[in-house]
């Protein structure tokens, strides 16, 4: 019986090409991990690894109808270290292809926050939390 | 302007009970982090956090309707390092209230795979990948 807590290891997006994709998140500075193949791309992010692969076989793969609409009820964050660091890593991703879903702003709870969305609607926050140091590695101290 | 490649430091799922969500997240081993309040809870997964937001605060965070229904196209995966551990960790999640999705069972890509959804139907594929070893903090080499 395993004691080890859940933890997540990959994160798959399904989406519409897979190459498409690929190419923007290399231009969000993202290197193809080798198991990367046609139908699906991997890339290391330290600790945890993003996945892309088509829609239809990702829901396949799962045994769940593909069907699906409007907001999917997750988003990714990818935090800074500054607001400035929020505005030039929302601009990049803009232009990389993202769409800018909502600009950066001063937030209720005493941060700086953003959102862009991925080519295939998958929404990333981009944001600084003064309240939450950043490790080395990019981790969040919560 | 930042030159860090993208990276995920928190993954954020709506959910439509914080409380009743975390309480899920609790039984699978996870400890609430200090900067968890009673409308958001975070858990430090080590490298990446999980947070724990209702579905509608959510969608109005990042400005998008919060309509949606169906296959989200967003998978999470929780590697372990042997076929056991997969059967183990799944039966772990059912009885901690989640829901079978698929039973695991050796998938084409050589691995042994199932699915579980947490009580919001979040999907998370429990796997183990014989082609990829797992770091000593549980991520994964590809």
């Amino acid at each position: 019986m395993t004691s080890h807590p859940i933890h997540i290891t990959l994160v798959t997006l399904g989406v519409s090409d897979v190459q498409a994709s690929a190419v923007f998140y290399e231009k969000l500075g993202l290197k193809r991990a080798p198991a990367s193949q046609e139908a699906v791309v991997f890339f290391d992010m330290g600790g945890v690894a993003l996945g892309l692969f088509g829609r239809e076989p990702l829901a396949k793969d799962a045994g769940v109808p593909p069907q699906g609409d409007g907001f999917r009820a997750v988003t990714l964050a990818w935090n800074q270290s500054d607001e400035d660091s929020v505005d030039n890593a929302i601009l990049r991703a803009v232009e990389a292809g993202g769409r800018l879903v909502k600009a950066a702003e001063k937030v209720f709870w005493g941060g700086y926050s953003g959102y862009f969305s991925d080519p295939d609607g998958h929404l990333w926050e981009v944001a600084h939390n003064p309240h939450a140091a950043l490790r080395e590695d990019g981790s969040m101290e919560l």
